[in-house]
């Protein structure tokens, strides 16, 4: 079944995937697989690769019958977790997986996903849309794929040269990514519906916590070929403190200063309506900061506004300090 | 919920996972990414990605309680699909998606990839298990996977150059693969239970309906170096005809020699209890043909000697004739 019902949909999104091929990508829509040529400009080049999904995020989807958002999602994990790394994001794959084949969603989906990276100059390498009645439950589906990228050895970003005075420079989401779908469905999906206006907005809930993701990867790699910058974390889940601390060597401890902006009102929305203290919003929703670079001090200012000049809003968001490998949410007020 | 109940099993795993981690792996086990260095010894590498997963035999595996063979399965889908076009298979992501977490499953399921990667040479780059009640039932799951492979541009092997002439050597597949499984659940376990000795075996069907897949990969790249192979077929979902036709060029009509092997008694039990008829048989399973090389007939008898050689069975199962572009099955008897 799987593969009889997904090709029907492939044929159908052909022209969505294809829309994503650069001069460098090699092999036919159909075959075993595609390929790309191996970039120029690189001595040593590292291949990277990350896998990732969408989560709970499609059933909020699916709920509201919004899916035109869901595959930027997709490509906003994936390809920003390769640019926390330093690699540039150059294939994607995905895969979906479905109770029950709705060719117009499904098509709805790649075609999303298919955008987000044309807009960031990754090629959408393959896909597979497989069928699971018995597994999944007939209206529902599963977002998934996997992403490569590339970095020349040695200019990997793995937060080993982060030292004490370094700044934290944040980047703003302003909405919720994909992170915090199951505590949305859980405790604020009981008490306000998908289609009633989210409170001190005019549009529905369903497409306020719809809001697809912003793409970090083109604005970061390019403050990256100019910039020193020592460390980066992708906020996912676990929150601004969880991913930063991933990237903090020994001996450094980033002090975040929560002063230092104000999340987008969704957040507080969320909290309120849910009853969820502050420690669990920290730790679950990236509270209006998607993307942390940690940058060498005397040049914080420039990627600022190197981050600013390319549309983003950007800011400095605390800094590094001596002590216990870790971070501290220094609290607002 | 997602990522923080999928953490724990990924600590669990993390040494199956390094397991496979050759020299030129870089990147720390937990961090965003990791990366590969690209091998030396291409000119211009072509990378190369895929995406599949092993569907509903995932359900097969629940039911019988046996995941050990599962991750290879996965293995067997991507890199062969890697192999298929020509390409080295460098490295492995899975994707598990299950209904609640069952970390000794998910172990078992994850060191069975890793054993694979291990196997054909390949690193396992990443993974995520992600839990999502109320998509994937409880008890449920799907495991799914992509994987990056690499190769010298123009050594791409398309089908292209197939032609007329040219012989078809299949490789031996004693078992199912990944595919046939919804046909299998739907009319042979109504029949049989997965706990009954199957008909002519010692074995429970369990037992035979789950024997992982043979991998293909290393003693097929090891001819394409040595040997004119025009065109190759994974044998995956649409048996042997649907995948052997995607590499017939205009005018090349493949004729399968259905007399040329003897397909292992499961599938003949298969057909009778489930009573499916020959043709559904030949378009749903692989009939005992994993992969099908399609070569230059002067080299035909040295790639089935050097197959042979690689510890699997292989033949001459028919040739390339001049006609309409497809592929007969030419019957047996």
């Amino acid at each position: 079944v799987d593969v009889a019902g997904g090709d029907g949909v492939v044929e159908e999104i052909a022209s969505d995937v294809t829309s994503t091929w650069g001069p460098d990508v090699i092999g036919g829509f159909g075959g075993f697989a595609a390929g790309l040529a191996v970039p120029e400009g690189y001595r040593r080049p590292v291949l990277m690769m990350t896998t990732d999904g969408v989560g709970t995020k499609c059933e909020v989807a699916r709920l509201a019958e919004r899916y035109d958002g869901i595959g930027r999602d997709l490509v906003a994990m994936l390809i920003d977790d390769l640019t926390a790394v330093g690699a540039r994001p150059l294939a994607v794959t995905d895969y979906l997986v479905v109770g029950r084949l709705d060719p117009v969603r499904e098509r709805t989906i790649i075609r999303s996903v298919a955008a987000a990276c044309r807009e960031v100059g990754c090629a959408l390498l393959g896909g597979e849309t497989a069928q699971h009645p018995g597994v999944v439950e007939p209206e529902r589906f599963d977002l998934g794929g996997a992403a490569m990228g590339i970095v020349e050895a040695g200019r990997e970003v793995t937060g080993e040269a982060v030292v004490p005075g370094d700044v934290l420079v944040g980047l703003a989401s302003p909405n919720l990514r994909s992170n915090g779908f199951s505590l949305i469905r859980s405790v604020v999906l009981g008490v306000l519906s998908l289609d009633e206006t989210f409170p001190g907005t005019t549009h529905t809930t369903g497409e306020v916590l719809l809001r697809p993701s912003v793409l970090y990867a083109p604005a970061v790699l390019a403050v990256l070929g100019e910039h020193r910058i020592h460390g980066m974390a992708h906020v996912t889940g676990g929150g601004i403190a969880g991913n930063l601390a991933r990237v903090m060597p020994e001996g450094c401890r980033a002090r975040v200063d929560l002063d230092s902006w104000q999340p987008p009102g969704v957040f507080a929305t969320i909290a309120d309506v849910g009853g969820i203290g502050r420690d669990e919003m920290l730790a679950t929703f990236n509270m209006g900061v998607g993307f942390v670079l940690v940058v060498d001090r005397a040049e914080a200012e420039d990627v600022v506004a190197s981050l600013g000049a390319s549309g983003h809003h950007a800011w400095r968001m605390g800094r590094v300090e001596a002590g216990a490998t870790g971070v501290d949410l220094v609290p607002a007020g």
